[in-house]
């Protein structure tokens, strides 16, 4: 689509002005290449005067380096999301990359866009909340393509991956739930196919049932703030309506509490307890006050970044599944279990 | 950093393998080439077993095409951002490109990255919500460059822009507040270098002084909740006290928000009134119900992109800087001017 006119200069547009080899110019632009000091200068003025300026890709072609690390989301509307891409592609640029984004728009597979990354050669890939299928795990390992998956892991053990303990989390918000009183527990689920969604529900509902508390209501939300609010009027509407709400999400647990305070009218943190997990920045706005659990997300990206680092530098090295603790945070839209647990307090060891 | 054993198969490889020329194998790949049906099985086969994949990034040395379009955003806090990204990635996608992430973290001056960037060789630049300086400017044009600035504009008209109209916006904010019976206004403002904190600010003081009122209060709020949490706890303790805050933007609105009803415990929408710029999705949440004027977002990323296919395809085209329309949209967090205006009404005319 570019036009006829448009045209980079190139080393050898350079070559010929100086008067050079394209060789000479290619040398002039390598760190510690050998070349005459004179060379060199002659090389860089004309190149300044032309405006030249050496290219990655064609840099990338000698040393196989694009500088490029692929970083799939799905889509960026949840603010976890963006906020894991905004601090990766922070420290990704610390060490020199950046980012060649594949955003997805509310899908979780991969494996149709899978080709066109491998396509571009970046250097490493990081799945934000998304999986990896068989077929390309396999074919980045025969490729030595560093792979970890962020917020999400395999049921293989052959892809790394960082986590919150997502079990313990449920278990713990179903155990502070019943400790402050509630009678009938419900469950807002994401999206089925998402191992982090079915790991926060069945920590939920073994520690009820351990409990001996009745089984949750369940409904799902799709991880979106407008689906939730739908799941939320369904459960609200039931014959035994639930007096306490577990998100999956932060997300949803602000479409529920848009639901119960701001079209019924209900008090959340008394009438009814509304938690969370994530703890994305606006949970703890004064307007939202959200009980959650807290994934470590910068812990998170310093240990992907870490292990995208270790693979770039061993493409031997095995793949670790590394599961980070959270920590439920007491906020407002949850009863307090009792007087010795204010609000705004953190209650790491349910 | 790539370990030495990690290497991508390449036409050379295949070329070996194969038993024929590299030129072969390239001309295999290239829709419309000149190559036998045999050869180009052959070919095609070997590959599969090899695991090749032709790259972009040799192709693009031959074709100059990278299929990558280059995006500044200030960071990705600020949910317009992030809207705005997801919203471009997804149309350039529809038209072949992938998006390379350039994030600045709270930062608006691309000079220190225009450098690198030129040297990805990008098809096409997008900044969002950043400026351009007239040296890149320059630049960019002399390699026919096509850039489009999007939620922001240079003060020179060399350079393509897409805003909404920001003088009329404050304007409009400020005959409203007058209207539903204010007595002092305050501004919270963004950054000072950006156009479009200072154009809502600029129409917002015009508009009060040709109605007659008292001069607005000042204070900044640097684009980020928390300043502008801090900006209205100073506002909140002067002698004077406002009783209406427009805040350049609707996360700075939020934030004042977070300080007069969560701190404060004044109510908004008659104790005061609260209202932002953007209309990003949390505004029209209930629990938030902020007053606001619309950035037609949509709109805005669709003249964008389609700005950039014009220059694409014709790199002699004239620079534009295209304003779109706005409109108020009245939520809970303001009074409402009387008995003909309710509640989340549109108010396009003022």
């Amino acid at each position: 689509m570019a036009g006829p006119n448009r045209r980079a200069v190139t080393s050898y547009d350079v070559a010929k002005a100086a008067g050079v080899s394209q060789s000479a110019v290619s040398r002039a632009f390598t760190e510690g290449a050998k070349i005459s000091a004179a060379t060199k200068d002659k090389v860089k003025k004309v190149a300044a005067e032309l405006g030249y300026r050496p290219s990655f890709i064609a840099q990338s072609l000698i040393n196989r380096r694009s500088n490029l690390i692929g970083i799939v989301v799905p889509g960026l509307m949840n603010p976890f999301y963006s906020a894991a891409l905004d601090n990766l592609s922070h420290k990704l640029n610390l060490m020199g990359y950046r980012v060649l984004l594949f955003s997805m728009f509310r899908d979780d597979d991969t494996d149709p866009i899978m080709e066109e990354i491998l396509r571009h050669r970046v250097e490493a890939l990081i799945l934000v909340s998304s999986s990896l299928s068989s077929h390309f795990d396999e074919e980045c390992r025969l490729l030595g393509l560093p792979v970890v998956l962020l917020n999400r892991k395999n049921d293989s053990e052959t892809v790394s991956s960082v986590t919150s303990n997502n079990l313990a989390g449920g278990a713990a918000i179903a155990e502070f739930l019943i400790k402050a009183g509630h009678r009938q527990l419900a469950f807002i689920a994401g999206r089925d196919s998402s191992s982090t969604s079915r790991d926060r529900e069945t920590g939920f509902g073994q520690r009820i049932s351990e409990m001996g508390a009745p089984a949750a209501l369940r409904d799902a939300g799709m991880w979106t703030i407008e689906e939730a609010m739908n799941a939320t009027r369904r459960l609200m509407s039931l014959p035994k309506t639930p007096d306490a709400l577990f998100c999956a999400n932060d997300m949803m647990a602000i479409g529920a509490l848009n639901v119960v305070v701001g079209e019924m009218g209900l008090k959340a943190g008394s009438d009814i307890s509304v938690v969370g997990f994530d703890d994305i920045s606006m949970a703890s706005w004064p307007l939202i006050n959200l009980t959650t659990w807290v994934q470590p997300l910068t812990e998170m990206v310093d240990l992907t970044v870490s292990m995208i680092k270790s693979q770039l530098e061993d493409n031997e090295a095995e793949p670790v599944q590394h599961v980070l603790v959270g920590k439920l945070i007491i906020r407002g839209s949850s009863r307090s279990i009792g007087g010795d647990i204010g609000k705004d307090t953190t209650l790491p060891n349910l």
